[in-house]
């Protein structure tokens, strides 16, 4: 069962909530022997941490991780590594809005309608703040993957506002504070997002994150594709409502000629494919090309602009949230993005050797 | 783990080819004591079957299922629910093409360089056939959910051409070969997939399914989110590509005001939802509103225009694939939408009724 | 999940009751490229067949297996395995006593008072028949297994009859109706079980298995041991109760020094112990030396002697059950205690090479 | 997969090494209400811990228990609950001996062959500190199952020593250092394990586990048995190599009538079992008798006395193992099994639940 665990051989477990003491994961069934430290995992959670511009919420934690097991003398040992980053900025508050009043489009009410009860200091369990546990542990997947796979990722439009794919570049990605990979839209996206800020209001966003070096091979028919465990694994973020791979939905525009991608051999003997409308995956199989998915966040539920709602009593009331919000959560979904992929990609690399340990690890014909 | 597997406590294995002697699964976790027969169904297969109008493939198969275990004289016993379906038109041909082939944008190669070895013929398991096994356990599924839960589905967008969904009728899906909600798109759709199917080519869809009457709370923070586990189980159908829930990919270029589900109270105490952008979910759990969720399929890859690719042997080859394909493969993904639907839903009714016996059956908040 | 199902990445998934149309498994996760065919799984039906002496029960089943997919032109092909064995047997009689009369020890009642519903004919799911599914999974894990290693199983005690284990001689077990290692007690044995069954009685039995061959480090901390996988998968067995590793029960009563297995090193590099009480196994990971377990199997509990008991309306009534049991069940416990033992470690070798896939495949000492 | 989790709805994780900074859990699948604080796992935890007695490691440990999530103003929330045992007593020495010798019958050859690389201090993960974690996960099950289900356990035998079970009274159990019911063999059992202690040897033992108060119905057909499960979850218990359920081993030499549990009807409607010898587990489903299991503790391996072994470099040496251990690791293994027993029912009765929420509380008859 998979309530709060995903992965099946490298499985990650996930733990904490917003305004409790800690938030931690435990990753099982990294193999031994790789070097990892703290020193690993930090530089991805540094990326994702809140209060780096004035475009992310303000909320303050250094977010440091420590590590608690399945490591010696900086190797991984093959037992569980557990790991526990510690709620710090705690800002002693009167919660009384958000506990007894359900903010439209968040889990508050969905919680409370399951479970009865809930922690509602700050989001409780449905913060964004668990997303740190999914970096951490992505972070250990990419040990698993090592250094001949590459993940990165972009933010590819904000709200309304898309990039102009010829100018992709993914060098920019780091220079900007929205992840953007499109120079020339950055100060729009700025303006924009300061305004929508001031107003009260929030945007949503498309994040791109993309996977390179990867052998084919990866994936399973029917039910343990490649594709859906990564559409399963993205849409698990919050504020996600839509996934796709490769040319996705503007693939179902197409006609099957132009969504072909043909394929020619390489003088090494490799397959060379002359596009990737699919997104590096065949029948839920990786093909040897970079993997490429996109994902939809939602605008920021959390809103300075009154909207109507109910509270826990059923009375009719208007719900506004105060408090350090993303204006557009999607900016630091990057990261979290590139994280989700990251272990769903250890996941299926592990589950590969199991089953075929003789494939071959690049897109090179098998004799026979 | 789950290769030909999906669900946890709904739980439904899959297996064969198009062209051995039969598909079939296995459904284990059914409740005891429900009304089953091969009748219930019968009917979900036979709206999925091939050749019922041009638009399809011209394969001819009854698909008709067989019960083997789990039900006695007429209901569910508790124990595992095996069924299979033979394959009767296995014709007679040379399988040359695709044996040694590659199809551009299919599972062929993708297969070839996992395994080595494979079964070609018609596809062997990546064949569109296998959704047959998908939609008999989806008949299974809505019995576990009862007759108070509806699920239907339609398809919104023929390659670039969409429906207007101000015209949206459930009642004209069953009236057209298209399973299309707006009468006034089918002559341009019947007209466009005629020619699309003479020039030798294929268009991807949209498909919208919907389920109604479900209680709140299903779902599970936070890698067993409802939305998670329905995009896991639609990408994991032949050809898709994307999905997305309630606004989806539309809901990103929303601000916050605008994509915010506001709540009144009905007079007889339950939840009032003002809109429905979330599709049903928040925070991964379902708010007692309709769950409404999109697929993308792609283009048929199987078409008989002449695409370039390679051989087994590592030669480069034009390839046409001639035979009996669907020209918009997405016409017959309606009722596997469905189906998929149907399972998730039911192995989270299940999990819901372990951890939540006393969860309230609408949306209406508990007392504490 | 695993009502019904075994193993992680070798999986199994069993169907089917006594009196139904057949009887069936499927297996997922067989690697490819594995010579199968029916004549590999058949001999070992054949061994675990009924009516093949007077011991055992004189239903006469074939039991002849079909494979319905996973296999093409003599391979497997990773995909999932399913293989069918009809039901011939099914005499037509009355059933009215099994019907409503429960069974001393037997599932009768439980199944009742789980499902309210259940079907009774032959013991449905709960027949000793569902387990020739396990000796034919036992048949595909033995090829993943592979030649090097060698599975076996023989009856080391019938009732309160021991063998004396300084005669042990395997190739013994295959000359005789009790699968018995140990020649001078056959005629004892012979003699106690004839009486047995002329008193409408029924006797339990002790079954040995053991596996030799394997290599060191299958299994996995803490939850994952080999042991306890073992443990669980022979106690799933009908009429199972207690399973011990290596010297079990008996090694409680030895101490320290007694119970160590000693360790030197041989010529070749490899270590080499002085003695197995562990039974293969330090740790819950397999040692290199042959894995031991073995497992107590209680006495039919459908026997012609009248007992009191109750029926489906509470009434009390006695219960004496005609029909062809076996008076000694264990005896063809020992095919399905091999198959299930050579289930778990094909499963966890697959485990073992998805985490460890350098690790040595002999009891030899990395160098670091 | 389940290398370190076990349970499918009542899911533990488990992680931590002996002298790493920390132990600790994550228990996923606890339905939300329960009361639950520190206060309720601490006393468990104290049963267990070291240095109580002289016939336990000296190691001094407060074994702390801290929750760090899934609890919000003392009550369970739904949400993975994650607590932490911190690790004090890492007494700073020389580990010279067991770094590079590997100790007959104990994991550290194991670890080493499949790892090739492991935390040795102080046995690291394979140590016995882990089942803290263990009683702890325990302790929350005794939650789940309510104040109607009583679990128990005690030690029944010491090495050769048994007791005499005309003479067991529960109320003994917790008034001697060795959880023995049975007062008149613990003068014994002390002179005999002080003087195991004392010529540097160690002893086995034999613990009994019971549950009483359960309903009938928990476990399912065929390899999710309620005795499968609790089988596999006692042989993961450190140092177990043998696990029965009721009559057991004994069961498996007794005639068919001897074995059978006879029944009447109570005055109530209930059923009325005239013996137990099944041990409260029909067809692997609970008949609503005390669910009955014992395990077999082998002598702990860590002993003064020297024994032939090899080192890491595959030199011959001789190995005695100074520092603190158990003589009789069985004794503390009696919390541990209890907690285990809690665990696997807690899971079971969740899994009950979700596919049969209308299944009788008691053993009574269902009207049909």
């Amino acid at each position: 069962m998979s309530h709060n665990s995903f992965g099946h051989l490298f499985r990650v477990t996930s733990w904490g909530e917003s305004h409790g003491p800690a938030i931690g994961g435990v990753v099982d069934g990294c193999p031994p022997g790789l070097a990892l430290g703290e020193g690993d995992i930090q530089p991805f959670l540094d990326r994702r941490r809140p209060g780096q511009s004035k475009f992310v919420t303000q909320r303050q934690e250094p977010d440091e991780v420590r590590l608690l097991s399945g490591v010696f003398e900086g190797l991984t040992t093959g037992t569980p590594i557990s790991f526990i980053i510690e709620n710090q900025d705690q800002r002693s508050r009167d919660y009384g809005d958000i506990k007894d009043r359900f903010r439209p489009g968040h889990a508050d009410l969905t919680y409370h309608l399951k479970y009865g009860v809930r922690d509602y200091r700050g989001g409780g369990r449905s913060s964004a703040r668990e997303t740190a546990v999914r970096v951490a542990a992505g972070a250990i997947a990419r040990k698993v993957l090592g250094a001949s796979v590459t993940i990165r990722g972009a933010m590819v439009a904000m709200g309304p506002l898309g990039i102009d794919r010829t100018r992709f570049d993914w060098a920019e990605v780091e220079l900007n504070p929205f992840f953007c990979p499109d120079p020339n839209v950055v100060p729009l996206w700025e303006e924009t997002l300061a305004a929508t800020r001031k107003a009260g209001s929030s945007l949503g966003a498309v994040i791109e994150v993309m996977a390179e070096g990867l052998p084919p091979g990866l994936g399973a028919p029917l039910y343990g594709k490649l594709d859906a465990d990564i559409a399963g694994a993205l849409m698990s973020i919050n504020a996600v409502k839509g996934v796709e791979i490769g040319e996705g939905f503007t693939g179902a525009t197409l006609d099957g000629e132009a969504n072909a991608d043909e394929m020619r051999m390489n003088p090494d003997g490799t397959v060379s494919f002359l596009s990737n409308h699919a997104g590096g995956i065949l029948g839920g199989i990786s093909t040897g090309q970079p993997v490429v998915a996109r994902f939809a966040v939602k605008p920021t539920s959390s809103i300075l602009t009154p909207r109507q709602s109910i509270d826990r009593m059923g009375g009719e009331v208007e719900v506004l949230t105060k408090g350090r919000h993303d204006p557009c959560v999607g900016i630091r979904a990057v990261p979290v993005g590139e994280a989700m992929l990251a272990c769903v990609l250890a996941d299926h690399l592990l589950r590969h050797r199991a089953q075929n340990p003789e494939a071959p690890a690049t897109a090179r014909l098998p004799r026979n």
